[in-house]
């Protein structure tokens, strides 16, 4: 059995449940799928403030449930935390984000992402530059004007969404379309025949993106850059979190398994 | 059933073969690979003369096997005619090299592509590059010394190999190891252990990502840069290809499926 | 008056008092540097992981401070939490990696980042490349040994810092050596007439930058990507914080002056 | 006399032979061009696909012809199967978009790619791409609408390649316009009065070009990655490349001169 | 007392007045800003031909003032001769585009250059490029019209300018405008209630990062691309400029000191 | 007769005559090179300030020469004032490097710049990255040691130069050697029968480049960055030069032929 969690660095538990459908869905069989939805923080992140803050949480979130899964994600896109996390944990860390445009690169060569919120836009660039992958941007393209409700954001907006995707194919050069936002959860197959290129639902990826690298079993790095940190004493963070950082790799199977 | 094409573009069936061994060993349950091996072109391809001629014999044998696969792996690390045939086919085709690569990234930031023969430099770092995969090189490393036989690489060399892999991670900066070339199939598993940080097998990368691609089920794109290109007719071309290329997009189920 | 505060998002004290002798003695007659511990994190960041934790800290202290000074400064190389702090403040906040990087920028093309932590190598260059001045870098360059205390790094390891940065003079093609790190403050002084380029100081840059960016009075961004987030409500964070979340950008002057 | 090979990778021979009206025009005296139409492939390579085709036709034909030329053209933009004939040939091989590509970047600092077709744009920019010449690109301008034959594009379209043209430079920014394609061969002539920017005749720079370097008499490369690749045994290639294929580098002379 | 040239490429006097009156409102207490119009060159520089030009007047002109300043500014947006001069000097020298530039980076992401010709575009480009700034440059934004006389462009474009600064926050994501060009001095502070976005004004960010730099007391190279020369005689130079050619390093004091 | 003006922006007529030397040879029937060198500046141009000097001369002497040729080559190794020329004559002009460095792309993918003196380092470096090559670029080799005379240095470092060619290769990965400087004019023809990959004559390359561009007869461009710059009063400056900037495009027949 491979445990997969699911981590929403947001604190909305209706994101967390509409991400659960797909991911039950998309998991082949043997894989659990853990939700986890995060009890500090913002009803989704939307900024680099609210991205660093919900790094934080998410760090802690993931320290808490150590020992619990086989594979993490990081269920917003733009990936708050990752590389971090990455550093910290012995098992496969990904970010929702990093599974979809990589994903993407395999079905094209160069992706538009889509997403409902115009405020979303420079953290998502730095996020796609980060992951090194700008040269392989078509566009960033996103809806302007507001929503009723995180919760019901594909619903109220579907109609948009698809339109905007078709013109990131008609316009940009998108060989690929990402839906992207933890809120968009289950939109891909809904509209899927409506774009006339391959549309990522990330969610999906990321959960087989997990399975993957579970399959691979990589070794956990001993050293270069995600090697564990050098342990370290810490003041007030949560027991969890503050254990973690203090135990050396070598030890980490006390701690996290 | 899934039915992978393991599409070796070298004429060499050792390597193909060894290839299968690690291909039907990661492959989850329901999952068929195939493997081809192509006959024409040369035993391994080493240099861009080479990956072209196998690029195109690639194209060739894909059109000969249309049908008969649900995905196809390009399995020469350099991933030669990956993008013509994406064009071509209307289910997912991926390429060792990129398979390797994209799932290197999901564990750390900068990889080292290792391999046996310095012949094989300008071709991988243009492949790495084309990918638009360059700021995440952290070197290439390869080894000078000539070698016994193709087949039989992983056994003569893997010391050598692994003494490379682990230069890079102390001196390169390397997250992740990227073991390169078709005829190094297995060694990962065998070696992963003498080095300090994950070691990607590509073989059974690329037999996972192909799963996860016909897990996504992805639409065939009917615009943008992967669409089927408009039919054309063409002279002295083997007639599966011939007929590929004569063939519009609409029509495609009844040419390959 | 103008009022800086130099936010170290360490706990070490030591580290704080050591920059703020160097503050003091960079600031113009008529600023006021306010010193600013954080009291929750590690001793002194060193990882991704550490930076994640310390950019949240650092948002965190700077809204239980805010109305409290006209600029800030986020005194770790690395500058955790910089962007999101710039969209939530309406102050100018700088990093002091920032600082030092654009001030070398001024006295030469390329520069050389030194510091006394193999640890730091790919926090540091991640944060060049953040800043997009990763044309502009020469190289990094680190010290490999332990150090006995941090706040004692300067006097036991003056000797090889200064060789290092020797090297990369001799070797890299640097023309201005940034001494980084917050551990280093006032080192930059006492070594100068060792190095033959010049040698940034980069606390001294940072207030002095801060000083600068308060002359020009520059307007708090009402559109734009650093315009204050839409106001949200959050859950578990520190009630500063959460009130700066939850204040509109037009209401900010009740928040935080 | 110096010889030059003008290999039209196409099939269409109407398209050789406008090629070579102004060949032999701009040809300077004391050389002959002589034209070769490809007997396998394709019309017109449109798509990466039949780039691929076309790129080991290339080589087919450069081998089979080996020994009668000092400077071989591959003639058609995109330059299918460039390096690899430039490794296996012991006298320069360039591309119809490589000559015209470098010819511009010394009449301006940004070019413009104008051509027929929308279907070429993600190949040419590949093409572009694989130059390193990216930074100098200021637009690739495709018409998108059906030509009745590839054999009169220029009459058919003169007039809407000139708009286009004429918008690069108003709009985009190009210093030169690179009229590409050979189907398109001589039009530059016909329109450069028409367009306030110098116009690339790819043609006549591809010959002009060749002639240059025949007249350097550049050494054959006998290291680095354009050095003959070590001899290989293959299986159902051409004779003549295959015995390219099989000839070390040492003894070209008895195969290829 | 901290000397600080403000030396104006351009032949304009009333040019030179509008950014004193600037400089002088923006220099510190203990500041004095000379002002200097060059008497050789054309009266504002445009073009690349122009700024060939305009460079080496501008080392003329800080030749025959060495001595008499602590830092210069080269008082024109494109930074003309700037390296040169860098490597000349033992004080600081830094450009009017420079100082803009590098102080945007601090108060956003990314930033717009706004001037009033379409003329400036090329070198304004070529100048950010040259920095190594093109990643965060969001666009450039020109009027196309003619203006009156460039004594007066602010008081006649101040409108147009405005709406082409809005725009660029608008349409380009512009995080910062940078108000460019030599006679747009003074503009910043008229108009930046206008723009929802921080707007830099040049020559007191000029003036600022002088005295800053002259404050952290930055040794002279002696090693490194900015070591004075070695000495060179030469021919035609006016006699201040072929001395501080002619003088060692070593012996610098004796020169500009 | 194609009159084609090798302007030496140095004052060393020596070396203008080695170039000289090249050039009658390389050029072919019907073309007169006529040697220039410049009555001002300094012997040989190695800094940017005395490429910033060397600029302004060089176009100095093109206004001067004007109408007395159909073609110019600014031939140092650096090309100073060249986009400034090519904006300000209606005939062709090239740079030595840009001339070199274009053919070098020709003939391999990769190349390295061999040079006598480091001071040269830096300057060349720009050169090429302002050229957007720099991803052409395998490295810059340069010897260190003092040198005799600036009109024998091919003479006394032969040996040493091509020990650094080799090494190029060997080490850097090199497919193609450009031997930069004027003053090394000769020695690629002297010395190539000892690097095992092309060795550019740059010399040659430009003499012929000319040749090429004069051949194609581009129009001078009336739009865009290279148009002539509108007419301009000026101080100071040499009346052929004065005259050249004073006359707007369209008169361009007065002045320059």
């Amino acid at each position: 059995m491979t445990r997969i969690l699911l981590l929403n660095p947001n604190t909305s538990a209706s994101v967390t449940e509409r991400m659960m459908v797909v991911a039950r869905k998309s998991a082949t069989p043997g894989t659990e799928v853990i939700g986890h939805t995060v009890t500090r923080g913002v009803p989704y992140i939307a900024t680099r403030a609210e991205a660093v803050i919900g790094g934080a949480v998410a760090l802690e979130a993931l320290a808490e449930r150590a020992g619990e899964f086989d594979a993490a994600i990081i269920a917003a896109f733009g990936d708050p935390g990752l590389s971090g996390a990455r550093e910290l944990l012995d098992v496969p860390v990904i970010g929702l984000a990093e599974a979809g445009l990589l994903t993407a690169c395999m079905l094209g060569h160069r992706f538009s992402v889509v997403s409902f919120s115009t405020a979303l836009g420079p953290w998502y660039r730095e996020c796609v530059t980060a992951h090194g992958l700008a040269s392989r941007l078509a566009s960033i393209r996103l809806l302007d004007g507001p929503f009723r409700s995180i919760a019901e954001v594909p619903e109220e907006k579907a109609d948009l969404l698809v339109r905007l995707a078709q013109k990131a194919v008609e316009e940009d050069g998108a060989d690929v379309i990402v839906l992207a936002g933890a809120p968009l959860a289950g939109l891909a197959g809904a509209v899927k025949h409506l774009v006339p290129v391959p549309v990522i639902e990330c969610t999906a990826a990321a959960v087989r993106q997990a399975e993957l690298l579970v399959g691979l079993d990589p070794a956990k790095a001993r050293a270069g850059s995600f090697a564990r940190p050098e342990p370290k004493t810490s003041i007030g963070l949560p027991p969890p979190l503050a254990r973690l950082l203090a135990t050396a790799g070598d030890d980490m199977s006390t701690v996290s398994n």
